[in-house]
């Protein structure tokens, strides 16, 4: 995200998908107003710049909600039932509550998300190719038959390797395998202990394959080359144990996310700023939102 | 409509539901406009008047858009999936073309149609009492959620009986067995003449059965009560034959709406009168419409 509000070939549009959120937090919505602070601290704290990029909050612009209702009228109920992800949030969400019918649209809004906007290229990481290629199908159909309205989105693929949680799987805030970028030093370092390595590895001069191992994932995020190649051959030949390697990618992680950590504070110092950031990217990213909608209302027959 | 409307205990909303047209038709959207114009045009040749109700277009009214993504969010799946208008749709669209994910919907957004004006009864037939029921369990599920944020509406049962069509099946326009408000006195004939009678009573002089036949329910609307029972006798006896009681019954429609036609062809041959009426009704319904997706949006924790 930092890279490409840099460039100027990219007009880059990052929004709070706080509708989405609902499709699985809809009974839980006093979470709305401080998540969506947070994220965009966050991304402010990270080097996000409201100069270079379009930030704004999805329930700011409601051309959302009305394209979302119109593309729904063109989206085949198969083909949103048949998205993988969605039998899976069906079967997570079994116990706890019922799906709804905002959580089988979510692919809808989602091809809105980047339509209204007329983005032309999704940064993404190789497993969410396959949704927005649902997007495309959806942008498509539209086209086909109501003309040639809409753009139809590519994958800009994210050259970011996958990061491993503290259980191997992929790091994700529902799993609740992650490191926070926001976490003070004492929790990444207690988070750092929880990861798993390789099972084999049972005690100081086993041998380890890093190859299978989480922390060692993240030293090609946090390490220099030099100091990856010494962490492998250390775990390789068993002279370097996970205590002290975890110890070393902790403290590397604290001592990365340290300017983010106190340009967070400065921000969380100043009042308004988050409403701020949010008005001027809605104002923005209104007009274009508007244009859109209007060509997607002309070409389905409304006046 | 016409009652409603002149009585001062109620204030009306009668709305042209054009998004919902699409959960069907949204692949011949050239028909929206001229089909919009054309329900305008009868009801204010059947006597609405915009003095005395709002009269506006769905799709002139953006915060349904909105409020139907929302109460979205808390509509489970399953209620939707079980209605049986809907399976009855998918089994009727099957051929010709796919379901769509705004058909699924169509209940949501009935229940914002009526919620959003905070209506508070619903004038229908006991035919749409179950559909109503259904807005009544989203508006509910939605303030058990939220908190008692919206109306929960009732229904107003009409008192028209049931009409039936030349099928026998109750008159639909989706049927195909429909004699039209607006079809010139041949064309209406021509109708009549199609309907079923009693299939016992094949010839002059056979007893019928009124109580089976679909012309002798519409005499109930057309004929006053000595007539009814003076057709009900005569076709009992034998000495009442369908084909003069057709033609008696179509004499009598095509004068009912002597007025309404004159009534339509001045109204066509004002220009712009449509459009006049459609723009006032939505700037009176959408101050309305603001306001509880304000009271919604709140309720749910957005700024």
């Amino acid at each position: 995200m930092l890279r490409l509000q840099d460039d100027p070939a990219y007009d880059c549009f990052y929004f709070i998908a706080d509708w989405h959120m609902l499709t699985t937090h809809y009974d839980r919505t006093e979470d709305l107003g401080p998540w969506t602070e947070g994220l965009v601290l966050d991304w402010l704290a990270a080097g996000i710049d409201p100069a270079k990029a379009v930030v704004y909050r999805q329930s700011d612009i409601p051309e959302v909600a009305e394209m979302a209702l119109l593309l729904g009228m063109a989206t085949p109920l198969g083909w949103l039932e048949r998205v993988p992800s969605f039998k899976e949030r069906l079967r997570d969400m079994a116990e706890r509550e019922v799906a709804n019918y905002g959580l089988l649209g979510y692919p809808v809004l989602q091809a809105v998300d980047i339509a209204i906007v007329r983005g032309e290229l999704v940064p993404v990481g190789q497993d969410q190719v396959a949704h927005l290629e649902l997007s495309r199908e959806i942008v498509r159909r539209f086209n086909n038959i109501y003309g040639d309205v809409l753009l139809e989105p590519q994958a800009l693929l994210s050259s970011t390797p996958l990061i491993p949680g503290s259980d191997g799987r992929k790091m994700s805030k529902s799993l609740d395998n992650y490191i926070g970028v926001r976490d003070d030093p004492e929790t990444i370092r207690a988070t750092v202990r929880t990861f798993i390595t390789d099972p084999l590895k049972v005690r100081m001069g086993d041998p380890g394959r890093p190859e299978i191992c989480p922390i060692f994932a993240m030293h090609h995020v946090f390490s220099p080359a030099a100091h990856v190649e010494e962490v492998a051959s250390g775990c390789r030949a068993g002279t370097l144990g996970c205590v002290a390697d975890k110890t070393d990618l902790a403290d590397r992680i604290i001592e990365y996310f340290r300017p983010y950590r106190e340009r967070r504070e400065q921000l969380e110092a100043e009042p308004g700023i988050v409403q701020k950031v949010l008005t001027e990217g809605a104002d923005r990213a209104r007009p274009i939102a508007q244009a859109t909608l209007e060509s997607v209302r002309s070409a389905m027959g409304f006046p």
